[in-house]
């Protein structure tokens, strides 16, 4: 596989913005079972070796995963406050439990579980997220080297990508779009 | 109406987020007519006086316009990173056109459009967004004090909101939802 033409794009963007605490925050829209829409902030947890693919891991009991098995199709707009530039990509998305399609899909959900931080992994331990409080939350669960069966790491397969640029004046925007033959068209927009 | 117990979490978040230049913008999820989601950066353009709606607006030759009369429901997802909060609105949308259903709506449209500064106003009299750009545009656009046919106020009301606190640990999170009577509950749930 090659670089697709919009990595760059997202490689200059987090390089530029690496001052800015949250620059690896992105909103993640998804369908609910309803058919109406969702939409959250998730942490960009790179790039799934060797791909195009966008990771971020969520947890098997939150809302997100009954919107993906219903409709395995998202869209991510990633503001980027410092440079003031907006990254939208969208397409398919596959959802990697404890019952990983292929050894790669697992050692890649192994890789991704041991990258968290302890607190990061805590959660993944308690008690369902979105579930009315009973208790104060446990911070003595241990967490493990191991996933535990609640934590997915979810990949998202970019098909467009639209790439909004509010500095220069009047604004840029740039759209790919990727092709049969997996290659990519650019095009300028009108912002 | 009274303000929604919510309220008072947007406007202490807008508040506390003064210093950072973006506090207004938010993130806004549709499903297309597809069925699948879309995502996009738009800027909060305040509440409908009187009501509990925000406000934003949008060019009615934008994709969102399509998107919102197949399903005219929305999810709003707002991150403030100074204060590290998250608000999720959800609720139904109403998109207000040059034919106003009535006198208290174009009036708002009226007010929103005099609102915008002349560089916000400018694209509704350009090319049509996302079009391939075939020549510059054109600065020399005079902006009117009536809104062009193009100008849309978008409306959303929420029933459902969710807000994220990432900077108590453990974090909290309150959620409010809108029952028939137009009471709201309010509900701590696991984050």
């Amino acid at each position: 596989m090659s670089l697709a033409p919009w990595r760059g794009v997202v490689a200059r963007a987090l390089h530029r913005n690496r001052s800015t605490a949250d620059r690896r925050y992105l909103q993640l829209a998804t369908v609910r079972p309803g058919g109406t829409p969702a939409n959250r902030t998730v942490v960009f947890r790179g790039f799934q070796e060797g791909t195009n693919r966008l990771m971020i891991v969520t947890d098997r009991r939150s809302e997100k995963i009954p919107d993906l098995r219903q409709c395995p199709h998202a869209e991510i707009c990633w503001y980027f406050p410092k440079t003031r530039e907006q990254v939208r990509l969208r397409g398919p998305v596959q959802v990697i439990e404890a019952e990983a399609p292929d050894d790669a899909l697992a050692q890649a959900r192994l890789r991704a579980w041991q990258a968290l931080s302890e607190a990061s992994q805590r959660p993944f331990l308690g008690p369902p997220p979105g579930t009315p409080v009973e208790t104060p939350a446990d911070a003595s669960l241990a967490p493990t080297a191991h996933p535990p069966a609640t934590f997915c790491l979810v990949l998202l397969d970019p098909v467009w990508v639209d790439h909004l640029e509010l500095r220069p004046t009047p604004q840029a925007r740039t759209r790919y779009e990727r092709q049969a033959d997996a290659s990519w068209t650019q095009q300028a927009v009108q912002p």
